[in-house]
């Protein structure tokens, strides 16, 4: 295993051995696989791991994809079994529960950890040479049907789930593109629908670095006295820097930035930062093949779902999925905008899709970081509930009356969006009494822990900022749009009132008053700042209210936006009572709820 | 100079060519170098270009520092000489105008342009080799004692200004850290005060990579057949990666990513970032030096002047000149937080120094392209004014009623710090009416616009957020500290106004009373959201103001806060008369101006 670093950041790294797979399992597939990017493999080999226990019907089957340093053994089997990569999520009650499901992890066709890869002999040589550099140009495609064919021999028709973070996530978004109907539901982590070419850069310096090492030997060095670890190495530094966030980095090598652990290697270790990178280069060689990380860095570099929304929604189109999308705030190198752009389509597509945005300061690596799992664990655990029964949903009593007012505006079967949708209360409340399969509902928050809670019980979620409109949705795409209780905190008011007419057919928002009457007394007679009901917690150089419209404000907003006005609900809430429309509002009520919509678009 | 290339985003490889330097002058220097990590030089050859004419007492002379990969050449001589890499900012009338200064830019020692380096013939070996990798290890401080020798040889005791960025802001600052009165005026540019880890990292893996070539024969390459071609190209491209921003590779790359322009070379090239960084990674070998670049960025990363501000104050206790900071919002290799440890040590040290974070997408790289010199230029031209003259300060007829209150409080000769200064009208006010020499002004802004107006009156101004306090500067650093018609945006105000007791002996601030009668008439009569006087360009919804203070909340704010105040100035600014305090300021006042202390530290 290699002595204990101190400055150990990726567990990928603190579990991995180059002994062999204990618990591997193998089938060889003798049909000739047909590359896409031409040429064929006679046969394919393929090594892969079981937990659980697949059941009569074949429907809780888990399929986890590795990324590209990775292999079969994502868990232990047993308590003393070796480390596994992802030990944090998969296994007895954990998030991918190994008591319930059949959990399947093979290793990507192209690798060098069981399947068939660049270190096999090549049939077609004449002197039973391996493949070396000259095993064929494969894509994330071709890892699939290898997938499929595991599948077909395992006798899965239909995943449960197909899980995966980094390629891993490439994997199981080109499942869903390549077999709609394969799985129930798909989890992409820290991922993207191909490279930013910035990331693009890198793998490039690093098969360079590889392919230019002078052991290389055309690839043809597995019976050479010297490998291409150099070159190899190299690569895998580089992918290091990558993997980590700045932040993390400074954390660990600034305070002894000079005083580098000495360690045997050809590599510089002037600086701490140095040892730890030539210890984790040398590491790698002893367990991966040079060939193996060409092989599969092309694959990724040449994985491509579309560079814009048009060409991700073909690619999401016919998929019958549910999603959930993860990405991570320090992540440069799979970064959350790319993660965006696989909601947006999905969203357009009316797909049921949840996404988070973890904050962490552990950059690409947190997806296999137990602290990051603890965070994102719950939304898998979620998505493979085995019911549709969720947690008991907030009764009326628990809702306030702007939000009852809202229920009742909205009727039955109505697809709804809720902007700032906090704990998904209103959503559920919705769902429940309105329940008619197949409407959706959908939220949209900022805040994690909201965010989470509301995943919690079942609702889509996705987390995006209101102040950037609502770029995910498309024109007319909800029957309502809500924004309840969420306009005083609004900067892009205008901008997101337009937003919310195209994206639904009728809007309703609901916003405590600032002319009130007790607040002009207050106003008036103290000479102090207004403050809203609710807000007295507060006050004026501290509120995150951000606006303080009174009703007359904004109906007159709205009559210039070109509105026509379905229902004002009028509420003094500290009283108890309705305020009839007629009745002064302005003037007579703490609490306003407004539906409207707009005849014909501007 | 190589054929056009539709990627060439870095204007230092689109002038540079491996061509004899036409202006090359040299001169040798017999006294032995001591080194500063222990060895000496026997004997050292300076190369350097020089522009303009020194003045009669050699005031007139600027030390321009290039970077790693730059020479002597920082612009051209004539129009029809060859491209320097600073074109944009030496020559005559540009910012370094060259018809005023006697400008010097020398190769750096350890170099491969003319000064001695790793390719020069090493005195001590028997059989005439080069140094190759026993160059000994130098550092800035070293390549610096250099440039004094230059200095002292050219009759020129004291700069007018040292400037450089990258590297070279390195070698500015080492300048004034081992020379403190050598300059007026030190410009750093892009640069730090030492490396954070991440960029520590990709040195190391460069440097690995050129030490690991097959053909880098411990340094001794010059006379094999084959030099380290491979790793210094390796090195040069991931050097190109961490040059530029995400977005501007995005921008270039990304349309015909698979669409690689087919170029001579061993490097893949499948992709058209491929092609793009194998082009420079090829054409850095024909002129540059692979000891050259391990020896230069060694220095780099040895360079250290402090990981504290407690360090970073020590190190530039004793300098003399002003400073001008310039960092880039895009450069995540030398990142604006780094600039700003710099600026937060001279603030703290009370030196002279203008910040300025220039906000643009072209990554490190900004420093050397001409649009973002554009930008920052006139701030260097500013702080190379021939006189202390500036331009006509505003007269007291364009500074508002508040401003006019603020300027009669404070007397002559204190020292201020004026936050969210604007343009400086105030501050420049304070300075023409009170002109006593040696008292500190300094404006705070966010606003690039506003930063460079006030720069350019000759007034230190620093680029920070007011909401993240004010962690620049020292307790009781300034007399006054002034908050100006800004309470109104600041989100954090609790927070500054304790920030800005602590860094000032008295506040000052000024701000429109939401209380005035004439918005509780509007208010109250009508119901509207109330509109501070000035703020009829904006209605409840695209407000920028954040709070709405009352001169009673801030009064009651105050008094909770422990604070003394010492004069209260009251208008009615709309019908132009003052309000006395016992006259209902908070009912018939629209605008109030408070100075306050803190009697005892909380």
């Amino acid at each position: 295993m290699g002595e204990p670093n101190q400055h150990d950041l990726s567990s990928t790294d603190d579990v991995r051995t180059d002994a062999p797979l204990a618990h591997a399992k193998y089938v060889t597939f003798d049909e000739p696989l047909r590359l896409e990017r031409g040429g064929n493999l006679p046969e394919v080999r393929c090594c892969y791991e079981t937990w659980g226990t697949l059941d009569q019907d074949a429907s809780n089957a888990i399929l986890v994809c590795h990324a590209v340093s990775g292999d079969s053994h994502a868990a232990r089997h047993a308590p003393d079994d070796q480390p596994g990569w992802w030990d944090g999520l998969i296994g007895p009650g954990l998030p991918i529960d190994t008591d319930r499901f059949f959990v399947v992890c093979p290793n990507v066709l192209g690798g060098c950890r069981g399947s068939t890869g660049p270190g096999d002999t090549d049939p077609t040589s004449t002197d039973a040479k391996p493949y070396g550099a000259s095993f064929p140009r494969i894509t994330i495609g071709d890892i699939v049907e290898v997938q499929k064919r595991l599948a077909d021999h395992l006798g899965i028709t239909k995943w449960r789930a197909i899980v995966g973070g980094s390629l891993g996530g490439h994997q199981a978004l080109q499942w869903v593109n390549r077999y709609p109907d394969s799985t129930h539901t798909c989890v992409a982590i820290a991922t993207s629908p191909r490279l930013n070419s910035q990331s693009l850069g890198f793998d490039v310096i690093a098969r360079n670095a590889i392919q230019t090492d002078p052991h290389f030997a055309g690839g043809q060095y597995y019976d050479q006295p010297q490998r291409p670890d150099t070159g190899l190495a190299i690569a895998r530094m580089l992918g290091h820097i990558t993997y980590l966030s700045v932040e993390a980095m400074e954390a660990k090598f600034d305070p002894d930035r000079h005083d580098p652990r000495q360690i045997a290697s050809q590599f510089e270790q002037r600086f701490s930062i140095g040892s730890y990178l030539a210890h984790q280069g040398q590491k790698f060689t002893t367990r991966f093949d040079a060939n193996s990380y060409v092989t599969l860095s092309m694959a990724m570099d040449l994985f491509d779902l579309g560079g814009t929304r048009l060409k991700l929604m073909e690619t999401f189109d016919e998929a019958t999925c549910d999603f959930l999308v993860v990405s991570f705030s320090s992540d440069w190198l799979f970064p959350p905008a790319q993660s965006r752009d696989i909601v947006n389509a999905l969203t357009a597509l009316d797909k049921r899709v949840t996404y988070a945005e973890i904050t962490t300061n552990a950059g690409h690596d947190a997806f296999l970081i137990a602290k990051d799992i603890a965070t994102y664990g719950p939304l898998i655990r979620e998505r493979l509930r085995e019911t549709e029964t969720h947690p008991a949903v907030a009764t009326q009593n628990t809702l306030g009356v702007d939000e009852e007012s809202i229920l009742n505006i909205i009727p039955a079967g109505s697809s709804v969006l809720d902007l700032g949708c906090g704990n998904g209360d209103l959503l559920a409340a919705i769902r429940d009494r309105h329940v008619t399969p197949g409407h959706r509902l959908m939220g949209v928050e900022v805040a994690q822990g909201n965010i989470l809670a509301t995943a919690m019980r079942g609702i889509d979620v996705i987390d995006y900022d209101l102040n950037d409109g609502l770029p995910a949705f498309i024109d007319n795409q909800f029957d309502y749009v809500i924004l309840n209780a969420t306009l005083q905190a609004v900067q892009n008011v205008v901008e997101l009132l337009n937003e919310m007419l195209r994206v639904g057919r009728h809007a309703i928002i609901s916003f405590p008053n600032f002319a009130y009457r007790k607040l002009r007394d207050h106003y008036v007679t103290h000479g102090r700042s207004p403050k809203a009901p609710g807000e007295f917690d507060f006050d004026w150089y501290n509120t995150p209210n951000r606006r303080f419209p009174t009703i007359a404000d904004v109906r007159e907003l709205l009559e210039q936006m070109n509105v026509v006005v379905d229902q004002e609900i009028y509420w003094d809430v500290g009283e108890g009572f309705r305020i009839e429309p007629d009745n002064d509002p302005n003037l007579n009520a703490d609490t306003a709820v407004i539906a409207f919509h707009r005849e014909c678009q501007p």
